[in-house]
């Protein structure tokens, strides 16, 4: 087990019973660490409620979790324009958590409002990492990758109707952003931009040290 | 024939001596307007150059007028971020002007160098319709269309690599682009977009007059 | 604020409950303009008509208006075949009212059935701007540029089966289409093409001056 | 071998020699039929023209036939819109003929004009069967199909660019088309329009007799 | 109205109420004709059953016809492997009834047992137009049309699953057919090629005149 | 090393001098193996054959063996419908027997000519393992696992055009074949049928053993 | 009827009813041999149990089998990563059985976990042919592939999503392979994969001949 | 500037002369650090090489350099399995090298070969950032990434044929690793990888520091 990394319950296509025995199961064998469940739907958010009530679940990125996540290391900040992909950066900040980074969650920062975008400047630039969430067009990571050089994992969600394809638009057009320095995970992967970005913030050194 | 509107040969797959002779005719037919040839290879290119010395021939934008454009009204601002897409620019701007507008030619703004952007909104704002080119993520006209509210239409062009699949990636983007009021064009379309600007510019109340 | 732009609430992913309390809020803090709320299920509908009796709900639509739009000021015309593209046509049309333009509603009018086309031919020709809805293969904007010169943006629909694949047919059809000057908005988007096409009509030239 | 349908030789990949010996040798083996060849490269027709002095080469269709295609029975039209698809409305007619049809060529036919479209009805509806020819979106079968009731074969081609992804926007329109009694071949297939044509026409009752 | 063509109903998104009310005014301003509705739900049949005690209700093609089909004319033999395709092949039989052609239904003819197919060959060859209808990889109409010479119409259907993509892998194959003569209809369109084939074997000559 | 298994040149983005190169020494390092290079072009072909006189070259398959191939055990039938699928037919036999097996190459067999088909059966069956190479449709491999039960491989080529999408189609209809025990590799890959095939061969109890 | 095929009744889209049926007509009809039913639902599952209680009910792989296998000869094993790929593992896996061949399951083998490959080496290396299910990326089967010398079949699942695409990314990934020897069946495919594997299981001479 | 970033020359579509001409005057403008070209043709490396003695050309990643780079901090390790993906490597490798980071290039690292990737283990690990380049089926970064627990950026290359799609396999297996932590860009762009991973690298704790 690598430091940092936590336990996972994928909980897609598994019934709340199953998700409710391999949290507390995963706990048990590993009491020092927080184990995370993704993708729960409401009955197995309850179930969890109701059967581990040590458990923390947030119905807007459909998460769990049980057990105590590392003292964090380093900082990622998750950036989305709102509402609707609200849900795929509450799984990349849950996630970068229990994986030990320090989350700084920055919400209402869309394309088509760059006051708001220049506004955090400063918050973005003082990150380790940044996962930046979008759908549609999915062209917020390109306008945050032209004003800082932080290292930045974008998310496309399948937010978005007809041409959007499922997340396809906003996939393909953050993987020919033409800001350098831009990765890309799957469509509503807000699990995988959260281990990434914990991974990179957790071997950073702190900030006061940096120069950027 | 509509007021403002051209006559026009499509060069594409037209050997030089069709297209000298097609402009030869049509203007002979058309004394009083311009005539507008688009998709000229090198070869076209250079025979028009020789044997209708009157024409106008732009290498960048792959064009040749000849005759007179008709007096401008109102304003179309051509907006790109620079070389590899200047050559469907051209062709929008030369397309708008033979069409009856005004153009003015905003070159050099990315979506990665915000303040540029920032820094031709008047330009901008003082438009009667906007034609925004971009390849890649084809961000740009999101970016635009959140800061002015001018008619704008956007041009994907097939500038790119991979996964830009020959400017779907930038095409899908514009369709899905999240600022109101962005209509789009086929890829590398500059034809078609400056027709639209140009009926739009034309019909529009002059600057002094409209409130923005 | 841009003059004649209005307030918008996107239903979508909304619950009634969020729908009537946007609508609210957006119209206390916006007394002077009309706000705007699209893609309402049928229970938000329901809720607003209950809640906001002073709110205009359309189930065509699916739309609601909350305050009084602006006087118009020039002429969109929609036009779709009938009763399958109605609801994006629907939502076309009060959009381009709320943003401010008069609306000439043209219904019925298929490209098999061409003297019905022809005999509107004159109320295309008076609008300062067409939007086109059409789904299956997408032909109507094709046939009614090629009759008349006025901007049109062109709305494919999702309605068809097998290889319309949920609009793409009518999309693509659209983008290639060899009239001249025809734009195109995402599959659906009759809110998209009505914003653009209020801002082309609110700034035209009164009818009675243009030339056409 | 049945009635009226030819011997074939597909030329594309098949060397200047191989396709003259190819004609001479199915020629030899049926003195009464016409042997077809499609397909041609410039190489080819010139080889075919220099060794086989009674072929007809057709350098539009990129064609060639040898020998006497049989009494011609019922009629083909073949519409297209112009230049660009007239390789593929060529092959079709050749194909038609060869085959045993009448061919009735029409051409300049397109969606955007459609005093032309409406000024041919009557040889439209004379025919036994329509092959329509169209790139970009497609839509010419549309039209046509609103037209007149005669069974029709469209045929999209790969004329155009960007969005048109090589005819696929033109094959999607014309199978989502809403006239009823359209069908499809493959894109640059005026072979297999040709073939279907001919064998319907072959045996339609004659004009005379029918009604319509 | 052209001779043998019928009026008809898509029922697709229209209440059973509609259906009903549309098959009744059409039936009455046609007394005449047979009224056709498609793409009926449960609902709709038995609205229908119990509204228009006349009407046709076939619960396998999900059709229902009103009035008396004309008297018929040519022979349309309707192909398929079976049950899965079976709801295409029965909307496909049915229309070319009601649009006045004969119909031969041949079923349990499938590409993995050609003894079958040879069977049924004097059929097949006796027809004046075949349809061909397939799911999965879409290969009856290649081994039908290099049986027979007669003309043919391939329907694609959505039966299958994964790379099937929704019939798009047999629309693909039936397009690429090596057999010449096939052409093709929208997945899943039995309508389509009813009236297309009706009309083709409508104006055949009679069998018994008929050489081939 | 695996019994049977040789070593293998791929020489697509190879220079001549490479190919050559690696021939020779993994030739020196392999004495009593055959080496087997494929993807050649014409004038790696042409280097080989002057540098190394004891390799076969084929230029149809455009291959080279270099060495003694090992004794035969079991057979592969190769299946194809002519020329145009020749080169992928040979690559495939070629690389079989390279791996170990014998082959039975059996051309001329197409889908729309089942009596080629039904002529060679005897020969199918008493295969041990069937490659079926096919373009356009790609229905062969449908119809030869309908009429023998023998493991079956099935290779798209990319022989076609249009709507063949480079041999989608082909795999496409493949991957969807009724006939169940049919398998695929991609499209134009004779190399990986070969090796699969060749194994099967080589383990499967002799013919006069096996019933079947 | 071949040797070890056995008569299958595939569930999707039949009643409870029908599957019933079926099952016991094609037991009473083959008598001496078992009869396999797919893609059962639950409902389904349930009468078959309720009505044939001589039946083996497969939850997980959603199949019935009726009547006694044949004595198996030779071994498919069947490799799979796990819980959500379990389903089309055990379908493949019966219909192995079903068809004649002994199988050897082989779950908890996933690629990123290399320890676990390497550790069922033997196992792998000592089966006849390989069934490798495998979801995601797909990369499993050019894992197991580059490790043993066995004809290996690939099954992608439908498991992931966003840019798994419903399995084409796992399809696409599996006929890429770079391991020689992989053939690939369609999504979810497990039937097909058994009988593919069983009629190669079953004539390869026994594991105590064969060298590897 | 933002520390360790250089400056930058997109050498595709720019002719020798303008590549020559941007090295030198960017060198000169910013004479401490620097500069990269890559994409450069034949053509342009040649005049580089002339014209910039002081410039270090790599014919295999198609780069140039001009100026020094910084002193290095941390280390990226770029693998790949070998001659096809070497100039994406390359590029990723030299772009790292330009941007700031320490460079381990590890080299004939297959996913068909697993010994060879257990081999290299160490160096992985010690690594603060992967870049793994990869063609075909793309499955290396998942293998790669379920042995160490670095931060991993993905490469899809456009190496293969048929179904590769020009890189799309690639690039889905690569989005949808089953390994946590992977992150991709687009086909092909081993600069945008480079940039990303020494941004990353820079800012790590020194490996000693580090606990893994
Ligand atoms: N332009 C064409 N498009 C598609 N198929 C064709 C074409 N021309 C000929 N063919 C087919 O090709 C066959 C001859 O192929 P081949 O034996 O290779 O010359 C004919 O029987 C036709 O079915
Ligand atoms: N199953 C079907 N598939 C495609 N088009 C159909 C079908 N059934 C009816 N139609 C078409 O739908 C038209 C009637 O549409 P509506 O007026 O909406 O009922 C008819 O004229 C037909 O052209
Ligand atoms: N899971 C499956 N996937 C694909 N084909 C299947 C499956 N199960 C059965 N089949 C095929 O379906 C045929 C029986 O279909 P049916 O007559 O409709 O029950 C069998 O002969 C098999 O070839
Ligand atoms: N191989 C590459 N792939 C993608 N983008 C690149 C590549 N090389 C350079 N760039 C980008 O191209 C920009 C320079 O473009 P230009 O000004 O056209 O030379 C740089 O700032 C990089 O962001
Ligand atoms: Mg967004
Ligand atoms: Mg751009
Ligand atoms: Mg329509
Ligand atoms: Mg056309
Ligand atoms: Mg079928
Ligand atoms: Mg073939
Ligand atoms: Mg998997
Ligand atoms: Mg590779």
């Amino acid at each position: 087990e690598r430091t940092g990394d936590a336990e996972v319950v994928y909980g897609a296509g598994k019934t709340p019973a199953q998700v409710v025995e391999l949290l507390r199961t995963l706990h048990a064998n590993h009491p020092g660490h927080a184990v995370l469940a993704t993708r729960l739907t409401a009955e197995a958010q309850e179930l969890v409620a109701v059967e581990l009530p040590d458990a923390t679940v947030d119905p807007v990125g459909r998460t769990a979790v049980l057990g105590t996540p590392p003292v964090s290391s380093g900082t990622v900040a998750v950036v989305s324009a709102g509402t609707s992909d609200a849900p795929v950066a509450a799984e990349a900040a849950t996630t970068a958590q229990v994986f030990g980074a320090g989350v700084d969650l920055i919400t209402d920062v869309g394309v088509a409002g760059l006051h708001r975008v220049m506004g955090v400047r400063e918050r973005l630039a003082a990150a380790d990492c940044l996962i930046v969430v979008a759908g549609m067009e999915g062209a917020l990571p390109s306008v945050v990758g032209g004003l800082v050089g932080v290292p930045l994992v974008a998310v496309p969600t399948s937010v978005g109707y007809g041409a959007s394809f499922g997340g396809l638009a906003a996939l393909l057009g953050m993987l020919n952003s033409c800001a350098p320095g831009v990765s890309v995970v799957n469509i509503d992967n807000g699990f995988g931009a959260g281990v990434f970005a914990a991974r990179v913030a957790r071997q950073s050194v702190p900030a006061e040290v940096k120069e950027r």
